[in-house]
């Protein structure tokens, strides 16, 4: 029995406190299960048309504030107090602490290279020639298919077309820059509307799927390490041999050989990041701001650089390729995800790369302080034995 | 300036409603963002020590229920309704559809492998055949080492250690069963106290880094692909075709072929999912849930198998190779999250099995609507032209 | 002692069969191994200058002779006699049975898609921002850097550059046209002069390192997978079920089968290739022919598509898209190399898309037979069984 | 027409010149080429059956000499001179340069860890319960499918085997050691008696095929950089900055630098070599000494790890994890390849560890040089500047 059995058709669409109740009565007298908790929230439901299907109420997720930390940025300038919504103890206060070592080194500063979204249609021929041979019209029609796809949205506009022979397949990569929505929807409407175009006017007859899974979408690939998909931004500080001692009671040169330590285990490995742990800050910044969850997959893979300087300082940097932020739409407008982007200045249009030199400098400071935190509790060598290592 | 600059020393690890209110006070005063939602929250923040710091209010993310779903795993059994938490819309409507269409085949058929979470110290030697000579000795060791590791905690097992040279360091990866936690603390707790004894009893002196990065702790590997992380989970169903067409106006045929097209861009990419979308329902579940959301890199590798039967039915299986879930601590205590875990009746010890079929159930359920809908609304070839395909 | 501490100074860059010989005697005194094989070769040193230095004599390889296959190619077209360098054996006996089948379906067709050779430097900044911005000052002086880069040869042509921002390093991928050699010289030399003159002219300071591996030189990489490194070429075929039947007493319903779980383990495992053995008959033909053999590991990359039609018959084709070949310079005109260039018609000019057609055929003709001898072999299950499988 | 067309029906496995001869000049009519050179070889014919089939004559391959090079194995030890079989210019000269400096640095320390050879059928059933199930039935019988293995040959030891489940399949991948054979041949041998054991005996009825492509033979896989197929063998060496100075105008820290900038290139392409070029080396000697060619591809995968020392010099190490090589069987005993094994000391059983050694010091050797040239040539920074890299 579906839960919308119990609730009259016309109301179906309804979001209002009444119907959410009488969906979870419906789930209570399935499971035994009151659902208490999740039926008491503030927000106004009438914001949520657009969010969520079959509404039954809230989960209550805690959020805690790490920072504020310094970013020097070409849009996020100053200090931040970064919401994290988390349900990870110690997570916040490592952050935080990740942050005071960043303050102390003079501040984090950050860099938006550039900006993609993809959808990638795979189109299907009888053979291999008509494929590529078709590839080379779809070149030679570039203004006018990129005409037919910006026609669908007042945002999107196409960048290039990616494109690869495979069989009988052409598979095209559509790259958009979407502004400050992270742009899914819109790049697959445009794309669709640019399929279909071509399609149509194809001199070679083609089958298509409107993704033939080369987007990436919703999921790590080593694409997505080399083409941007999102934002791919960057993360920089010379961390200071001395703040590393004080507060973090580890060596620059021990920080240096634990992140060799973990590269070769990450290429070894084949993982998608080399350094402690990007997913830990950006899952928990992406629910506090209302961010799609599911992008976390994408936006996670990267590469910590470190590079141990003539006097000791350690010049550290995070480099996001596939970075999938919005600063409107989506969930960035319900009442306590919008309240969490505020706190950060990051509401609406124009806020999009703001936004995203606060993730990367906020995954910068996570790495600092899980690398730090292995290396003092864990590392017991003496700095003497260091230099002492021969095969 | 930090939050706790504003708060009494003595109140720093305060979670009440007062102090959480102090601390957005003083965020409102440094941004003008007031928080109001944010402080509206009806659990009770007595439990949120161990799950967050420097606590400042609830995010409110809304709640759909998608389902009911026919499982017929080994854990579970029966019809279950899925709360999904998310703010992208048609997210909880596309993965009904999917639902409904398994139940009229009958069901999802689940099944978990087995189960490991692994921490991944990193040896350091003088050279290469000290490494070598040291991982034999590990090997000979193995009860003596397993005991130490699993002193430390009533759950963990020590199943197996996986090594790795490469140049001067040896690479340990410890794998442990850990009940039903997803189990990273209590690993690296048992792994710390085994990496200690080793170096304390290894007749070849040497260095440790905790983690290595081949665990490969919050981030997507290849490795996780082909060792299991968390447990391994298939679901499986034979989606009947006049289901398929019934509900989905799809062709079996043509599913079967889209498919192929998406194996084949997934492999190009390097993806580490090769269906539509795993992240975007584990995602869900796990912020309803109180799982650890960075999990969600981890979890959503996996492979979508198919094969199209003689009678043009289609087989349809997900596997997860590296699904992380818990139904006990962590996030899974909060309110809301346990209202949700019991709704699935998944909350406690003896659970985790059960959960981790659900969560595979759900994502086949996401795969069948979403590769439905793109088939239907974009796949515009007739069913003539498939067997024409000539090179 | 070095060997040349036995020739006269004046002779040291002598092929002579008498300064061989002395070599030889330098290495039996020093090892007691005679090499009287290794002196005999009725090929004239003369020709060998460029292709070795100290030259002590000949490895004899033993040539076979597969085939014929009929190609339908834009380039290559007719019935090929394959000679294969090898000393496994049966591989050539394998091959020659593979083309039999393709022969009596019809012939291979074979396309070219494109051609790229690359070099890519790696461009080193002091932060972030300088290597950005320095990269769209690159993108703004394509001309004049083409310009350069085509100034140091009369074949190569630059195509475009790609560029990746990591850490403060950027990375340019210098992509040419190189003709009919491999190129992997021309485009260093001009990828070198095109970085002295970025050097000098950037209005940003940089060092640059010729190479950083992003080329991805001498080596697979996911990144050959994704962008052609030396030609792309497409083989297909239809296999008819009657064929298989009656050659290889294989039904293709069960090679579709087999198909699939190669697939399968070729994903997980994160394989290069997904068929049986692409690099068998790529190493054997380069060998034969003079190519430059270590390419083999980035050439036999590639993808083995199959599609099961309406009549049961076989579609399948085989997708190398970095397959690097030259039919002048390097090996190409050594004596017996240039005989068996000559024998497939591809020595000399004009000749590389020709001879790129018939290594893809090749390829196909050794995958076709290897997967037929292990189903036939050992895939013993009942063709009524094939329907059946249900979970 | 087939080339047997014209060969007498009883002499189709003759090896002799004359029938050689018919060959070739059935080639002759058909393609014009007269094959002279290609005729002319001094081997006994009679060694041939085995490695070849259709055997119309011999490729001279030359062969240059470089080292000697020192080095400091378990099994290799003093001073070697190494045949390499090539046609690319410079290659041996560059590989002798290396070797040179190796040499005034005391040598190379050679170190094998493993030994693997594998084979891997997938079983196939009609649901994932049955493959999870059938593996544990697997591992509770290892010792008497071990017994079964091992009954097919004198050689192979059945080690371990690894299991994966997905969907329906269950992949086993059979770990055998196979002594100074490559071994492909007898773990499929004894692969296939074990899997006809397992499916006569099974509990559960299955199907299988030989191989599902995660053995992963001839191909680079990610799998094979994690285990061992073949022999993994670690060649390691502190380079002395003033030899680097005095030979190759290297500094040690621009060595190491350039190192790093090459390590992130070669992941995010993700290659399968970091360092600058595994594969000429090992082509080269492979060819030389009648390894099985196709192993290039799975063996050139690998790690350079360098580390700079306290004193400024480096230390730099090769992993190759996935060496494949033979001292006997194959093409180890044709009279060229056998005499430039023997040059090396290594013909013959109870070598190939000893072989390995050599392998892996050749690499890297060839890395040293390389490296070095694209420094000294072309990485035009002064030392200054090092130091104030700063973002």
């Amino acid at each position: 029995m579906k839960i919308e059995d119990r609730i009259p058709r016309d109301r179906r669409n309804d979001y209002s406190k009444e119907m959410a109740g009488k969906r979870r009565e419906f789930l209570t007298d399935k499971t035994g299960e009151t659902l208490e908790y999740t039926g008491q929230y503030s927000i106004d439901p009438a914001v949520l048309p657009g969010n969520i299907e079959n509404f039954i109420g809230i989960v209550q997720m805690p959020v805690g504030i790490a920072g504020p930390v310094q970013i020097n940025g070409e849009y996020a300038q100053g200090q931040f107090y970064v919401p994290l919504a988390t349900t990870e103890g110690t997570l916040v206060a490592s952050y935080s602490r990740g942050m005071r070592v960043i303050n102390e080194c003079g501040g984090v500063t950050t860099t938006v290279v550039e900006q993609f979204m993809q959808r990638a249609p795979a189109f299907l021929f009888d053979n291999a020639r008509q494929a590529r041979d078709f590839g080379e019209w779809v070149s030679a029609n570039f203004t006018q298919i990129s005409e037919v796809a910006e026609s669908t949205s007042s945002i999107a506009k196409l960048q290039h077309i990616e494109q690869w022979s495979v069989a009988k397949m052409r598979y095209l990569r559509f790259n958009y820059t979407t502004g400050d929505a992270a742009g899914q929807n819109m790049v697959s409407k445009a794309t669709l509307a640019a399929s279909e175009w071509i399609k149509q006017h194809s001199p070679i007859p083609c089958d298509y799927l409107l993704s033939g899974n080369m987007d990436t979408d919703k999921k790590h690939s080593q694409l997505n390490m080399i083409h941007s998909r999102g934002r791919r931004v960057i993360a920089e500080i010379v961390l200071k041999k001395d703040v590393l001692r004080k507060i973090m009671h580890v060596d620059s040169r021990m920080m240096a050989k634990a992140a060799v330590l973990s590269n070769v285990g990450a290429r070894i490995a084949g993982a998608a990041y080399n350094g402690p742990h990007s997913a830990n800050g950006i899952a928990s910044l992406f629910i506090a701001t209302g961010q799609d969850e599911a992008n976390v997959v994408e936006s996670h893979a990267g590469h910590l650089s470190h590079e141990l300087l003539e006097n000791d300082d350690l010049y550290l940097s995070v480099t996001l390729p596939s970075l999938i932020v919005a600063t409107y739409g989506g969930g960035t407008g319900l009442p306590t995800q919008k309240e969490c982007l505020n706190l950060l200045g990051c509401y609406g249009k124009g806020k999009a790369n703001k936004f995203a030199e606060i993730v990367a400098a906020t995954v910068l400071a996570g790495d600092i302080s899980l690398a730090c935190a292995v290396i003092a509790g864990h590392w017991v060598s003496s700095h003497d034995r260091l230099g002492r290592n021969r095969p």
